[in-house]
């Protein structure tokens, strides 16, 4: 069975730690809003999908994810359901559950990410709320970053099967959203980012690893890849890194 | 075997969606910062655990939960290991997929409404901040209150088997969380909240039937209920509401 993905198809954003789980796992899949409009591709298409009424459990955003007859939103959810599909959430229910406390986390920080740019509403333009993104960017780079990759670097250190990996000894959606994250704070915040990442040689060595992974580093180098740019969650703007 | 909630004492806050669950299924817990310091209650005694260097999978923040070999922090992971437990998830994976979905959902909102009193930094002072509180609140109330309750109505009128649940025809972890939800809502938004649920009504009817029930109306008369206060998530501050 293919993998439906939908999500935005011009920004990495958060369909972006969905896609590495399945680019990593090779699995089956089509994202399909990214497809030409004539085979269902597009925003509007995707926009009329979610507001879909004769969907009986409508996600409240993209992304969601189509698996024959389950539809599951919420990125988080997804990837609890793709995780012991794909072999990404470890061995038994503990890892599991440990895969996915990591990955709210992550999912955390990630809206923290989001809302240096956008402190005082999604709905208004960043040049609007550019004096409030200011003062919120410096204490998300002074306290937060440090925070919450101190965190990953202690998971790591205490994790009794080695630092290689957040959970046992094997490849999860955790480690390969740690380096989704990773890779974010270095495009929107190269010198916060580069300063907490000297602090924290287990994250930094845990993206490089993932990062040399043969499907990963294939599809970093695919067309499949996008760049990151100013309409995704991390955004570079000098004005918010120092 | 007892359920072990560790959690601030003196707030609501994120660990009252999981003190919601085990009251609502009677289960056997203890809320332990809630002890005397002389039985391992406290503040101190909750930071000192959090920061306890032999827990190999320390959580990021409280709410943490222990049962027997397990510690499971992130309130929505708490609930995805205690949903099935209590009986609160549904029938099968497919509903407990979709509870967790919902769950996630109401976190995001649980989020926004914390970020209305601190937009930039949850490590300053609400008084320091009030200006950009008072136009991320004003987002908050005229766009994202109407869109996540709204959503909600959603799921509750094509739910196949009938609006009284979220999830099939009993009760889950989401229907607590959105019970919840909707208290902290019109504690700290009241003229927005009631305007939002106006136009909600399965919404309501959900929150009132919940609180109705025998379980949670007793524990919303004990003592075990602390009441909503300007320290938690939910706050009541005249100038962010309108």
């Amino acid at each position: 069975m293919t993998y439906q993905l939908h999500y935005w198809p011009t920004i990495q954003g958060r369909g972006e730690f969905v896609r590495l789980a399945l680019e990593a796992a090779g699995a089956d899949y089509v994202d399909v809003a990214r497809l030409p409009e004539s085979k269902g591709g597009g925003e509007s298409a995707l926009g009329d999908r979610l507001d879909d009424p004769d969907i009986v459990r409508p996600s409240f955003a993209p992304p969601f994810l189509i698996d024959g007859d389950i539809v599951v939103g919420q990125t988080a959810a997804i990837l609890l359901y793709l995780g012991p599909r794909l072999g990404l959430a470890g061995v038994g229910e503990s890892d599991g559950l440990w895969t996915h406390q990591l990955q709210l986390t992550i999912a955390d920080v990630v809206a923290e990410a989001h809302d240096t740019h956008h402190p005082i509403s999604t709905g208004a333009y960043y040049e609007d709320q550019r004096d409030a993104a200011v003062q919120r960017a410096r204490a998300f780079r002074e306290e937060r970053i440090p925070k919450f990759l101190n965190w990953f670097e202690r998971v790591l250190r205490r994790n009794p099967a080695g630092s290689l990996h957040l959970v046992g000894d094997v490849l999860t959606y955790a480690d390969l959203s740690l380096f989704q994250l990773v890779e974010g704070l270095r495009y929107a915040f190269p010198k916060a980012a580069a300063r907490a990442l000297a602090a924290t040689p287990a994250v930094e060595k845990l993206h490089d690893n993932v990062k040399r992974r043969q499907r990963v580093h294939d599809y970093l180098q695919s067309p499949r890849r996008i760049a990151f740019n100013e309409d995704g969650i991390f955004r570079r703007y000098a004005e918010l890194d120092a």
